[in-house]
């Protein structure tokens, strides 16, 4: 559904609740996936939320629609429902998604939840929320198809229709031996083409791609991406197959990580958050600000420290926002390069040396030519060389320290395993910010000698 | 593979091709897969590369590292192949990427390759061609299953063995009627769990999302991650199926989309230039610079007109960076969640009164918290009331005014089709700094009434 739908959707919803017209209404909700329905309860009162929600009759689609709100909405909504209704439709969910949703209840709420499910069912939550949140453990379903590698394909295709009916996702049969290993894997397509009698160890693949619990999720998914698969297993530190972590999450991963590493270098947090009250959106974007506002005051004391030169060459001022913003411009160019080459695996670590060193080579040139474009503006206005000298050099040593740190500090933080994304915000601004005017000054009064 | 083995792997093989240890050079080239040959070839020299490639023994293997290959690696490559050899290496590949290496290379050579291929793949890659780049015409493959509504499970699984025996991801078959048009959808599993002779459409789902050609690869990518599907089908104009986009592809797009969205907002152009030459980094990052510089160039000449005051004044310039630096931090913040919220579908153009809005209390608010802290730090430094209230004053109004434009800006250039993420770098940044110190200005002049 393109975008735009969805106030179309929300706008006929609104309309009908008014009306009270209980059979569109119900009509609408059957046909819309929950995914849209989700996003149309980010635009709705609590009140027409549950209305809503009281209409959907397919307790899978309930289930789908939990996964899909928005946090704060979720929790708003279960407020005013029955647990035992909550209990109910987490049962008919895949565990990994009710785990994730657990994660997010009040402890008091899930313990009571987790409390009244099936034994079967809160196990198999209980276990994925043993591992944390953000590696494969944590993310993989433990819903998939093992079958001995002596099984025919005939006998596979039967146990896709009793045993494993209700696996989500059955694109790989994944061949086990007898203490649980994986020791292969072939495809759905595999076994509906070979002879049925054929037994799995002589068509599967015994090259199997897996991961351990504990690999990180963005390790997981570059996995899967990068060899085009649908789904990667997950073993324990014996090899014996416990979960699949399945492309859709992969995607899922990719765009929050994309979309944290975004906020994180603005500053905005880490969660998206035009969504939160005016008064949430002010609380999160503090504390970048407050960075840059100490960085600012410092700068402020730098500058006092010149005044006496100041009162005597006030055209030293003027300069000021130029050399500040080539400085900030090209350490945000270097640090964005440098941590989103880290976030694709386009470099890691052991390529500091390179990439700083590039980056450093591309400042200083950057830094001559402009240096020298300002300096000429200098000379053009006050016709003195030794201050537009001093005012190009002030540019070029500004231009090549921010590349310098800006490509620098976000290797130095991934390194002592600091998020980069987190510290190029701030860290780099506020520094350059501070050396630059620092530094102008500094040349500044030296050649011109006062 | 993690990223660090790619190193261990580079050195391996340059080791090897040292001591010409061609036997086990041909035993790691079997055993490692493409995409990660691809990685290892952005650190081999050229002669090295054709000495790798050489040693690929099957031809599938080499098309797939013709995919996987950055783009000035793989035109270095083939400039050293024989032309009849890369003819031969794109017949195996599925032509949905052969049309992207074709949209690689230099016309004569894509004319050549095109003019030798079997006639069925070369027109199906002109077909490919004939759609935009980033629509998903442009990015579909053209292989897919499409049986007729009435065929049986057991007829549409022997086609499987048959018929489509080379289709690539074979999850879902689609059902259409007389007129190639796309009436059904059903997965492959549930093809072996119906009874054999059920025909497709007494289980098939008649609801089947579809895009049209034309849609942009964006949107399609969406479509596919909001309702977790693995492929959707593109109709032409009269809804007859002429293809699918894969999940796999989904993948690549919303990573190129974050990437070129973070690179566009930070000014160094689109795609990654990390791997490139200095010179090459240099030029693509002149321009956002050369915005910046000419901004700083206006910011000095409002200073410039100042000066009388400054001369009298100087300590009015200890204040120029924190003012600016607010501004700045503000301003990207708004526009970072705005060009981030249209990406992912947050909000779109119709929300524009709300966000903006939005943006512009929360930039008030935070100017007001932080004008009288920097008020205070002016009142504690200079025992000036007037001064003190003017610089708040300016870190309010800079603060505001940055909110509201960085919301408002790219909310209008989305308006105007012209990419938000591109002209939130250069444009938003330039214009607050203009402002912000404009206003300082105009605002502590008037306020000491000089």
């Amino acid at each position: 559904m393109p975008s735009n739908h969805s106030k179309i959707l929300v706008e006929s919803i609104k309309r009908l609740i008014r009306r009270d017209a209980i059979f569109n209404l119900k009509k609408i909700v059957k046909k819309t996936h929950a995914a849209d329905l989700s996003i149309a309860f980010r635009m709705l009162s609590i009140d027409h939320q549950h209305k809503l929600f009281g209409m959907i009759d397919d307790i899978e689609k309930k289930g789908i629609l939990f996964s899909e709100l928005d946090k704060d909405i979720f929790l708003n909504l279960i407020e005013g429902l029955e647990i035992d209704d909550i209990v109910e439709i987490v049962e008919h969910m895949p565990s990994d998604d009710v785990a994730d949703l657990i994660d997010k209840m009040p402890k008091e709420t899930s313990n009571t939840i987790l409390g009244k499910m099936k034994k079967e069912g809160s196990e198999e939550v209980a276990d994925l929320l043993s591992y944390p949140n953000d590696t494969a453990g944590g993310i993989m379903v433990p819903d998939f198809i093992a079958l001995k590698e002596n099984t025919t394909a005939k006998k596979a295709i039967e146990s896709l229709q009793e045993e494993f009916h209700d696996v989500e996702m059955p694109f790989y049969l994944y061949a086990i031996d007898e203490y649980g290993k994986l020791v292969g894997v072939c495809s759905l397509r595999q076994l509906v083409v070979v002879p049925q009698e054929t037994p799995l160890k002589n068509f599967m693949t015994t090259e199997v791609l897996s991961v351990q619990t504990d690999v990180d999720q963005e390790e997981v998914a570059k996995i899967v991406a990068r060899y085009d698969i649908l789904a990667v297993p997950v073993v324990n530190e014996t090899n014996k197959l416990v979960g699949i972590v399945t492309v859709d999450d992969v995607i899922d991963i990719f765009r929050e990580e994309a979309t944290e590493d975004i906020l994180k270098m603005a500053g905005v947090g880490e969660e998206f958050i035009e969504t939160q009250s005016v008064l949430r959106n002010t609380k999160i974007r503090f504390p970048w600000l407050f960075a840059s506002c100490i960085g600012g005051i410092f700068a402020f004391f730098i500058i006092g420290r010149f005044e006496a030169h100041l009162i005597k060459h006030a055209y030293l001022a003027a300069f000021i926002p130029v050399i500040m913003g080539m400085g900030g411009n090209i350490g945000t160019q270097s640090s964005t390069i440098v941590v989103r080459g880290l976030a694709t695996g386009r470099f890691i670590i052991r390529d500091t040396w390179t990439v700083v060193t590039k980056e450093l080579t591309t400042g200083t040139i950057l830094g001559l030519i402009y240096g020298s474009i300002i300096g000429c503006v200098a000379q053009w206005q006050y016709d003195t060389i030794t201050f537009a000298i001093s005012v190009g050099f002030a540019v070029l040593s500004s231009m090549s320290i921010a590349a310098l740190l800006g490509s620098l500090v976000p290797m130095a933080f991934a390194k002592i395993h600091i998020d980069p994304a987190v510290a190029t915000g701030p860290f780099v601004t506020t520094a350059i910010d501070i050396i630059s005017v620092f530094c102008y000054f500094k040349i500044a009064t030296t050649f011109l000698n006062i």
